[in-house]
């Protein structure tokens, strides 16, 4: 349940009062009259800080903690993933064997790794709101915020040096500013086999019980020596147990749940099975490749997890979204909600017209909806090296124009993030690139063959040729002439021959045009209509509440229990010794082969009572994989990795009746630590002992 | 390179005069000219009538011959897997371990399998066209021909008992009496396992070089004892040369290779996009399904197997048509004739106008196409219990009708093979008819959110709670069941208050609307614009011709030799032992792991050098697997089971510069037969030795 591959790009929203365990609430902002009135429990606000600078954000799309006084930073395998495949090779293939480094030195530098950690939270909304004056166009208001927002954030960076993001909240209700310590050497300590990692494999993605070792072990460099973090968790050995009351606190990356009924008919309608379509494609293109060769697999497989990952939870939130009793709750609340707006004469003409403005951007949106996905989200163009080709001709165009007047993504601020992925020594394949380019210029031939730009780009060529042609013609595999061009400027951009580039260039006025039709028409105007709806839902709730995620910290709360399924108990927790016979029940093969530092220790493990995965009502989706569970004394008692297939339609409604996260259980970590891997100093440096 | 699951309904064409070894021909009108100038061979018409005669079809899609005195039936492994996936058992896979029968005794029905025998071909042309008279509607025209063609085929049911069929060739240019001997006890005497058969499998699948022991061998039986056909293939134990003049007698399933310009595009752009799009969908869904257990895996593998050949065949087909040559070199073709017609008042008059109406009809079904696929097409209910009562529902209402006027597929003589799939033993799941029901339905609501009838069907629930419902609660598993309906009539069908059957009847008014509008307004308009066009095609050019496959006897040649590719010589051969070889470049895992049958004769088998599979020009398509491949001498020395992945776009364009039949060598079954499986009765049974 890594965050989404495909984004749902600026559809930020804000949320309806807690109902059971619900909410991710922002650590500026934690719900201590629940935690009071359902568990009797007060964080001190040293305790709230100790949890807030102890996680971190992985910005290959995940969560973790740091976990011991000398930065080692915990997170779970399939967050790590990306990391390990791109320092894998033919020959040496970390996420097949797994590694561990015995020693500091031998830790292996991640090549484009970036930890965020949260330091402190200012709410900047009054300046924020202030940019925008009564009668400006919404292309206006659009302009004036994101100027506001990048000045904020340049300030910041100039003041503190820290990563500073101006985060939308509520859609546009807040804007506050989070600023990160921010970590770019990043070694990977410790892997297990992807095979006990991901055990199970996508037949058991989303599922409980669960056996998976998810869990990767990475440690945070500064000048070239191990960080000591004056915040980091303590390792319970006993771990999580039966009805505790836990917490998560991760980085969730989005949720819908105060979207308006007509608005999730469009997710249900357009937006999910367009995007199903698009994953079940890429599913089927990479298995293909990936079942070529041995090689071929080890090059897939980090993307073919993500896609998987995506398509099933995709297909939960589809399922929920089609089960007519989901979308008669929502259209009943909203009903009810708006009811109270219109009784209202000063609530009706603030709010009143926001659900109908939602309608129009959707309407808006529905024409462009697929042109806009291809030409300027890059559906048409499946490859990393037009994307990379794509960013450096917009860094030269962009960089020329006041800072604040530039698309968001090349705001100064945000620079030397963007240049640490533009510039990564990541490995680039060619045969792939191929592959993945040729299939999206074919799919783009299928959703607009009559578009003459289409032809432009194909220049007469079949999908698979141009895509040859392109991926072998283009220098942009080379990091030094990746950097040549994005430090050379406009200048080095306009003068360059890279067909890759040409290519960029081709579709960019088309592409700009097309973003620009989304910012101004489309997001600005959900921004301010969900803003209204928001503060509506403030004014005739009262109470606190939580907006919807934004791949920034937050903090979820619940208890640890198992549920009931088909009239079934599940247990809470499944354990150490449960492993072999639910390989066992799958014949031992394929995504269910256990490795062979497992099966070696079949004897000793087998009858291993020992905690191993267990669930909780906690609210958490995607981007919340590898957030630290801790207990009331702020101990490190699991790690979240998934949610059972009952929590998918979470993205939009919570409900603890049946969901659960799923996370692996600190003792159960220790346990495989020490009998399957033997790495006591690992087992030393959390634990002491 | 099954026949593909979504057979294009009704679009069955004509063609251009053969280039290269070009054409599918009819056994009543071979190209015996081009047979002697360019191979100097004359075939007598005993050598045809032997060669037809010995040909099978096989009706689950496939072809085959007989290939002994006893009846001994051979054809693909993947066209027998119909049959060996029915037969399977959870404790007994025909599939995965394969089987032989030492004795009669041992030979193993299968629950549903048809074989039909071409005995004769009457031409009927004049008295089909004879029952349109002029000034006739479409309509009339479709509802006259369609009484005439049940008329004559219940006629020669009568006179003969034989399986009649009036076949439409040249797209309707033609209309040919087929009478087969038909064989509906057929047994199961070899099948080597899976792994071998398949050996490869996707990643190799329309690939060469190949190292497939693609065979299956079943026997026919009549009145429980093996038949003795008059006609029947000898064994060639040497096979066939590098070089050889070869023939093909099968049955290809269909070609487009008349369509239009036009017609092309409405493949390029609507339809094959879309039914992609829906073999991906069922791909990843039954992927999904089988990873879940070894059982699952089981049950799903011969659907999976056949979407997966399907997918693969129509992504080598859009990938022609999106190469901007291939469709410039079709317009440059058709404006040709279309000028030569222009040109001659009297070919205007009577021609001129069929390309316009092409692209009416094509008009005509756009808007309709999506709905027509889901509704009367079956895309909405992917579930074989739905597919039953829809046709127990219409065969109650049809069977009151006279048999000229039924749907086509109700004629009274075709009601035999109808009722032999209808009451068919083959097992049905209910785990997996819920799992393909419930994402059918959803595909549905995301094509037709808004459809009233979607919502009939699904009753407020779920599409998940309602195919379990609706799965649950039929009776239609039990064969009892459905001959009861079937045999009772109209009255016992309306009768019946099964939950499918109510769900069928909901849908059929609208779903024989579609049908209604498809027959008539567009299958119709495109017969007679195609029959024009042949015509055109005859008077313009001369000469001899072969219509668009249409899943009927047809025999092809050409040489065995190798082809070039990406610059390197692809030889005409494997050998036997290369096979290990090719295991071990793909670590002899998943799709590329042996056998243990293979595996324990390694060290035998590694250096022979017998040929094992091998390739040559013929013209083939999906439809031909198991096809025999017949010398001069009409001696079997392979036999078809793909295509290279150049030969895909054959679909519309003949070319052997580099395209390939792929067949497994007469010799290397025997050797197989004889080293691995020591199977000396069957060999014995085909050499006399």
């Amino acid at each position: 349940m890594r965050k989404s591959l495909l984004a749902v790009l600026g559809l930020l929203l804000a949320l309806p009062l807690a109902a059971a365990d619900e909410g991710m609430w922002l650590f500026n902002r934690t719900p201590n009259a629940i935690f009071k009135q359902r568990y009797n429990f007060e964080p001190t606000q040293a305790w709230l800080d100790h949890l807030q600078k102890s996680s971190i954000r992985f910005n290959s799309g995940g969560s973790g903690s740091f976990v011991s006084a000398d930065g080692l930073a915990l997170t779970n395998h399939h967050v790590g993933l990306d990391c390990l495949a791109k320092i894998s090779t033919k020959d040496h293939d970390y996420v097949t064997t797994g590694y561990h480094a015995k020693t500091h030195a031998e830790e292996v530098k991640c090549v484009d790794l970036e930890l965020n950690v949260l330091q402190s939270i200012e709410d900047v909304t009054a300046r924020v709101n202030a940019s925008v004056t009564p009668g400006m166009t919404t292309a206006a208001a659009q302009a004036a915020r994101r100027g506001v927002m990048s000045a904020i954030e340049q300030e910041s960076v100039q003041k503190t040096g820290m990563r500073s993001d101006v985060v939308t909240l509520f859609q546009g209700g807040e804007y506050h500013l989070y600023r990160y310590k921010k970590y770019t050497d990043v070694r990977l300590v410790f892997a297990p086999e992807v095979g006990i990692a991901f055990f199970g494999g996508d037949p058991d993605n989303f599922e409980y019980p669960r056996y998976d070792l998810d869990v990767c072990f990475f440690r945070a460099y500064e000048n070239d020596k191990p960080v000591h973090p004056a915040d980091y968790l303590k390792w319970s050995e006993t771990g999580a147990k039966d009805n505790d009351l836990v917490f998560v606190s991760g980085h969730p990356g989005s949720t819908s749940r105060l979207n308006t009924f007509a608005h999730l008919q469009f997710f249900r309608d357009v937006a999910y099975p367009f995007t199903l379509n698009i994953f079940r494609r890429r599913e089927v293109l990479l298995t293909n490749y990936a079942q070529r060769s041995i090689e071929n697999d080890r090059r897939a497989h980090d993307e073919l997890f993500g896609i998987k990952n995506s398509r099933k939870a995709y297909l939960g939130r589809i399922a929920g979204l089609q089960d007519p009793a989901v979308l008669k709750a929502k259209g009943a609340t909203e009903a009810l909600m708006r009811q109270q707006v219109t009784r209202d004469p000063q609530l009706n003409a603030a709010y009143g017209d926001a659900w109908q403005n939602v309608d129009a951007a959707i309407a808006t949106y529905r024409p462009i909806y697929t042109e806009f996905r291809f030409v300027e989200g890059g559906l048409a163009f499946n490859s990393s090296l037009f994307q990379t080709a794509k960013t450096l001709l917009r860094l030269g165009d962009e960089s020329t124009k006041p800072n604040g007047e530039r698309l968001r993504e090349y705001r100064e601020s945000n620079l030397p993030s963007l240049k640490q992925a533009l510039y990564s020594e990541a490995p680039i394949y060619e045969d792939l690139e191929t592959v993945t380019l040729a299939d999206s210029l074919s799919n783009w031939i299928e959703v607009a063959p009559n578009d003459p730009l289409v032809q432009q780009v194909l220049a007469g060529k079949s999908p698979q040729e141009r895509a040859s042609e392109l991926v072998r013609g283009t220098k942009l595999r080379d990091v030094a002439a990746r950097k040549a061009l994005g430090e050379g400027g406009q200048a080095a951009v306009d003068a360059s021959n890279d067909p890759m580039i040409q290519v960029a260039r081709m579709v960019d006025a088309r592409a700009r045009e097309l973003r620009r039709q989304y910012d101004d028409n489309i997001a600005e105007v959900l921004r301010q209509s969900y803003a209204k709806i928001a503060n509506a839902q403030f004014k005739t709730s009262g109470g606190e509440t939580y907006p919807d995620a934004t791949f920034t910290l937050r903090l979820s709360y619940g208890t640890v229990k198992g549920f009931t399924e088909n009239g079934q108990a599940v247990s809470w927790e499944t354990e150490i010794g449960g492993t072999f016979a639910h390989a066992a029940e799958h014949g031992n093969e394929g995504e269910f082969k256990l490795p062979a530092s497992w099966m070696a220790k079949k004897s000793l493990l087998e009858s291993d009572k020992t905690p191993y995965n267990f669930v909780m009502t906690a609210d958490i989706i995607g981007g919340n994989s590898g957030s630290p569970v801790v207990n009331r004394n702020n101990e490190f008692v699991g790690i979240i990795f998934d949610g059972n297939i009952q929590s998918l339609p979470w993205d939009y409604q919570f409900d603890d009746r049946v969901g659960r996260a799923v996370a692996v259980h600190s003792a159960g970590i220790l346990d495989a630590l020490r009998k399957v891997y033997g790495v006591t100093g690992l087992v030393k440096e959390l634990t002491g002992k």
